[in-house]
């Protein structure tokens, strides 16, 4: 079963928000075995739309349509497709009487404008929105589906997974589509290909094998399909077997298609040690990823972001000397920032950083990239100098990358 | 002038990867006059890859494609593109020597798979990759401009500002496009739509209004087109001051598409003021906003990430009897941090944040979701309990806008 996903509106073409539902829909789509054909975005203009839905018609059986739905003028989502489907529209009075409560609660005025929220197209299904005032549409038209949502996150995410995905669910007999991804770190793409090529000549027809680098990280994704679920993932997780007896342990980071910060959750979780990190140039960078994880409390006890002199001195117990010797990128301020941090809060691990995330504050002998790690745990401290290409933000990312790798080598003893 | 971006791999249809490269590229090619037509993104599959190219070429003058230029089995752009053009491959030397180099200073051994990096169409002109082994190529075919490159953000982002963007800009006489942003906060999108309706009927045919609603900001867009730059910025400005005349000044959150921890930044540098942070489930998000910021060292101090009672109560000077009657998530607790970490970091403003980010962690009467949140200032402490809706990170990420803003009103007396 294949699907295409739509994306309607100016603000995807010109580079004012990223694309996040379509990640989020293909992988949903994906664990219920529909696999998706192409993703295409076009702006809010009549002809474009009623094109591209043409053309993805042409090519799958089901088309999910996001964006375009608002109450305002530049939202032609809805007089499109009846235009498309040379049909009129039809009032929904739930959702009038639903916007009208949820108004009413935070004490907002009904207006008439809000009442054409609730029309929908006349040949088409409502798919109830909990979570705001843009129904959605579910159409059948000449054997293919086609499915309407407002592009807003929450509400997209909230239709689909009451309504969209179960009644798919329910509605076609799906394939299996299982990925294994395996994350190997310090292998340079092109040796981890050659090395591997023998597995990767080896696999049948029904299983791909694909490489994602990025960050010094290389992901292999082993994808196959089938409709025999366990024969599937035995089979993949004998080629992912003969994978992982090629690639060195210590360059393996994971065996799921975790991110850095699951690895290390997972490892703590296991062992029942506590983590606490004290950064400068990261700014809490490091610190938000370790609590994405669902039930970091249990071995995160928290973070000193010092970004200032003071700071590092009296709560981190930096020596002035150090600061006014060898200044705070320095091998000297990292090691006494994760002894500090390891000591004033208890932890058995502890991650610190400082460097020069720039574009401002770089010296001839301190460029911007510049970044001092240390790691600290029973075994001692271990520091390391990077230097991080690419703009503030890139650097703030190598360096938190970079950090959570040498912290999970620490804690396995690599 | 209209581009289209193709982008190439399976990782984006199956959800693995976010298309961040697509937001970057538009935004650039808008900013010297190029609009973008279309995005799509296809599969590692010759046929569908030649068949959207085809089309693509059919809509625009120019079109850009990005990934599957790597090294590995799984990257068919360029065989694909021979095919396609029905050309050969040439050797570019200048990239064997730069690969070679490069490998050798990071102790890599160099593989003939890594030669093959080097090999660009014959009809094609080099665009030197300085980021990576894959290069670029430009190629003029039929009057139209196909470009492709890596997909490695970083890679594709050196070759479009060394040489895509400039190369375009020598070679077109191109437009302007002028986009102008205000953001809105507290007021609903149909709400502000009827409010403003006289403004947006008044608005000439080259210049467009877009609702850009989000987590209870609404960005308004105003975008124009025109061959006299100055002439349509005067003009856009016009209608931006009929928007704010109209929109309360305590509703109007920015006058430029400026991220809520930009406009923080600029209210603190311009005052002259500090900041610090306690942050509990955010768990380090606040700080990291307010540090991707470019000069955020002037009025950042620091943060205490307190995700742990010890150090709510060591560090952060919360009463131990506070936590035991009241919880972490209590107004009391709000309160004391905020105070806490504004005294012992000596900021003239502070905010705290203590709530459920869940999944877990939620009792009956505290409920995953409900967060309190503090700003402390000359003025006094604000306390305000929220109830965020969605997962983890869509908590971590509302209480942090909410805080935010939260904060600017108070440095803005509101």
């Amino acid at each position: 079963m294949q699907a295409e996903l739509l994306t309607i509106g100016d603000e995807i073409l010109i580079g004012q928000i990223i694309n996040t539902n379509a990640v989020w829909m293909a992988k949903e789509l994906n664990s219920i075995g529909v696999s998706i054909k192409q993703i295409t975005s076009v702006s809010d203009d009549k002809n474009h739309i009623k094109k591209a839905l043409d053309e993805a018609l042409g090519r799958a059986d089901i088309v999910l349509i996001t964006g375009g739905l608002g109450p305002t003028k530049d939202d032609i989502t809805k007089t499109t497709l009846c235009d498309y489907f040379n049909v009129g529209l039809k009032k929904e009075e739930k959702v009038v009487e639903f916007i009208k409560e949820n108004f009413v609660k935070r004490g907002i005025e009904f207006l008439q404008v809000h009442e054409q929220q609730a029309l929908i197209l006349e040949n088409s299904e409502l798919l109830f929105n909990h979570n705001g005032t843009a129904p959605g549409m579910w159409i059948e038209h000449l054997g293919k589906i086609i499915i309407c949502m407002p592009g807003v996150p929450f509400e997209m995410k909230g239709i689909m997974t009451r309504y969209v995905l179960p009644q798919l669910n329910a509605k076609f007999s799906l394939p299996f589509i299982i990925h294994k991804t395996l994350v190997t770190i310090g292998i340079p793409e092109s040796t981890l290909a050659d090395r591997i090529s023998e597995v990767e000549d080896g696999l049948p027809q029904h299983i791909k094998l694909a490489y994602l680098p990025n960050f010094g990280l290389v992901r292999l994704r082993l994808s196959g399909i089938g409709t025999d679920e366990n024969a599937l993932r035995t089979e993949i997780e004998t080629y992912a077997s003969q994978l992982l007896a090629i690639i060195p342990p210590a360059n393996t980071a994971a065996t799921d298609d975790l991110k850095p910060e699951e690895i290390i959750g997972q490892l703590l979780s296991h062992s029942k040690q506590t983590l606490a990190i004290a950064e400068s140039c990261t700014g809490g960078y490091i610190s938000h990823l370790i609590t994405t994880v669902p039930g970091s409390s249990e071995y995160f006890i928290g973070s000193l972001i010092a970004y200032s002199y003071p700071i590092k001195i009296n709560n981190l117990g930096v020596k002035a000397e150090t600061l006014e010797h060898y200044g705070a990128v320095s091998e000297e301020c990292v090691r006494e920032m994760v002894e500090g941090i390891k000591d004033k809060f208890k932890a058995d691990f502890a991650i610190s950083t400082t460097g020069i995330a720039g574009p401002g504050g770089a010296t001839p002998d301190k460029p911007v990239g510049m970044v001092w790690i240390a790691v600290a745990g029973p075994k001692g401290i271990v520091a390391r100098k990077i230097m991080a290409n690419g703009e503030r933000i890139n650097i703030i990312e190598r360096t938190s990358l970079m950090a959570l790798d040498m912290l999970r080598r620490e804690i396995l003893g690599y």
